[in-house]
């Protein structure tokens, strides 16, 4: 295992004290592991919260700030974090208007969000859990039931992000959430695998010209294996999956996505075939992400996330948002 | 060579379509290969053109809009653009005030560089070309007379695109340039080799355990191979040899850069690593980027970057940036 760590055991929490260290806009507690937005509670403003397995960087931390979350909590690496960490995240950035928390679709996470809410409820702070399913690779897969939660929820964060800083009601705020995720569909390739720092091995073998379509974030099987195909092919297969289970004809936000091995040069290639695909279909693609947003550690590989924009939706994802990892327009 | 390509021999062209479709803010020549501003060259300003061989991105065309770069012009992967490419870069950014240069010191770069400057001249365009040197690592390497020209470009492009947004005039572009050139070392390390989609296989191997100390951003060789050790000695390795070459005391600005196969949460934990090797020097990291600048295609491993800031260079820092790779403020 070739990493710049310096233990399998330490890397979550050094990880964070380097969040803390390079952005004084977040407040790190990297002993609870739970990132929020320094300056305290925004008063009246629902509050975003999400959270999920580390190794997936720049979600969620990096995207705590401005237009978008109010607290991140981190796992271990791929591992849910737990329903304290989810409960001290939503005390801290309630604000009285409420808590939206934004759930990947993993067991793990969807239990524990639910204790949280449930001892946040206690508490006194109404909680709505929006639960993110857009992988349409497989059903019912490793660690999930129904379909895996992936790319979309950065659109979610993002655009519900938006409208609860617009002083929207908490309703308002989990409606438009779960009308982003409806309105997107996934599907990812590795090229290789990753792997565990505590495990200290590949999560799964590929062979020298084989790829895996239809990858979960966390090395999950797809679909199939298959061989390396050009571009503009795995492109094909990638968004054949997303337009058999939704029309992708009309406005289109679409992310082309690194798993965390991939260089840039390759995301932008990918997006240009995955944009003349979209085209070909009806598609317009008017807004797009091209780079590694939600990663699996070192993979190499790409996802495509489709989103079928509305005005309303449009104009939420142009509203200024100010994270480590999404910034523009303030 | 597991790639997300069409054909190794399209690789640059089809990326900078990619580029072009996702950034509407640039205007993309991909046949003869320059990226410009979108709007045409800025009257009055001085212009600044960078390039160099792709593979290295978003180094230089994700630098390309307000406050930075006004053009580059990317080679062939690892090959320096043909000074034909230089001088349209050049032609199409001038506004009438000079052209700064801002050359890698590689041997096919700087002379490409000098013959375009000497074909703009000639088209009565001033034209000042600044050689980035600041990797301590080698002298006279593979490709290199001299110190290769590495992480501070992303610096030097940054504050010297400040200062021509500012208005000052070509000399002063150029003074500050160098200035910030002067004032910045660099040092890699390679866990893993990168593959030239045209060679089709790894420019180097590394043995299971073994990294390449003082790596070049092409894989040329740098200082030694070592075996893996922990973030913290990797970390106090490249910034000895940084620290024996320049004082690292007072106010900082650091990078953190990711080869391109590094994920993100390891590079935030060798940042914090960074951090505190400088602190215990007496240095102030009082500015800091982590993540993927000026990549290896899919190499692993990271290279840090240290520039001592005066309060002049900090402002200029702290100035609005609009790039798809850089953005602030605005």
């Amino acid at each position: 295992m070739k990493k710049l760590i310096n233990s399998p055991e330490t890397v979550v929490t050094d990880a964070l004290e380097g969040v803390a260290a390079a952005h004084p806009s977040l407040s790190v507690d990297a002993e609870n592991k739970v990132i929020t937005r320094a300056g305290g509670p925004r008063p009246g403003k629902v509050a975003l919260v999400s959270g999920g397995g580390s190794g997936h960087e720049p979600l969620h931390g990096g995207f705590v700030g401005y237009g978008m979350l109010d607290a991140a909590c981190p796992g271990e690496v791929f591992t849910s974090p737990v329903p304290d960490q989810m409960l001290l995240a939503t005390k801290a950035v309630n604000g009285g208007a409420g808590v939206l928390h934004i759930v990947k679709n993993y067991t793990g996470d969807v239990l524990n969000f639910q204790m949280a809410a449930e001892m946040a409820e206690d508490d006194g702070i109404e909680v709505i859990p929006v639960v993110i399913n857009d992988d349409v690779a497989v059903q019912d897969s490793l660690y999930t039931a129904g379909r895996r939660g992936t790319g979309a929820t950065v659109f979610v964060e993002k655009i519900a992000g938006a409208l609860a800083e617009d002083g929207a009601d908490l309703a308002a705020v989990a409606a438009v959430a779960r009308e982003v995720n409806q309105r997107s569909r996934s599907f990812g390739v590795a090229l290789s695998s990753c792997i565990v720092p505590a495990a200290g091995k590949p999560t799964f073998e590929l062979g020298e010209a084989e790829v895996e379509l239809g990858i979960g974030i966390h090395g999950e099987p797809g679909r199939a294996r298959a061989g390396l195909t050009p571009a503009r092919e795995l492109a094909a297969v990638a968004l054949d999956a997303v337009a058999a289970d939704m029309p992708v004809g009309g406005d289109l936000l679409v992310m082309v996505n690194g798993m965390g091995g991939t260089p840039l040069i390759e995301l932008y290639l990918m997006f240009n075939e995955v944009r003349k695909y979209l085209e070909a279909q009806g598609g317009n693609v008017v807004r797009n992400l091209v780079g590694n947003y939600i990663t699996s550690l070192e993979m190499q590989g790409f996802s495509v996330t489709v989103c079928r924009l509305t005005d309303a939706l449009t104009r939420l994802w142009d509203a200024p948002v100010d994270t480590p990892a999404l910034r523009w327009g303030r």
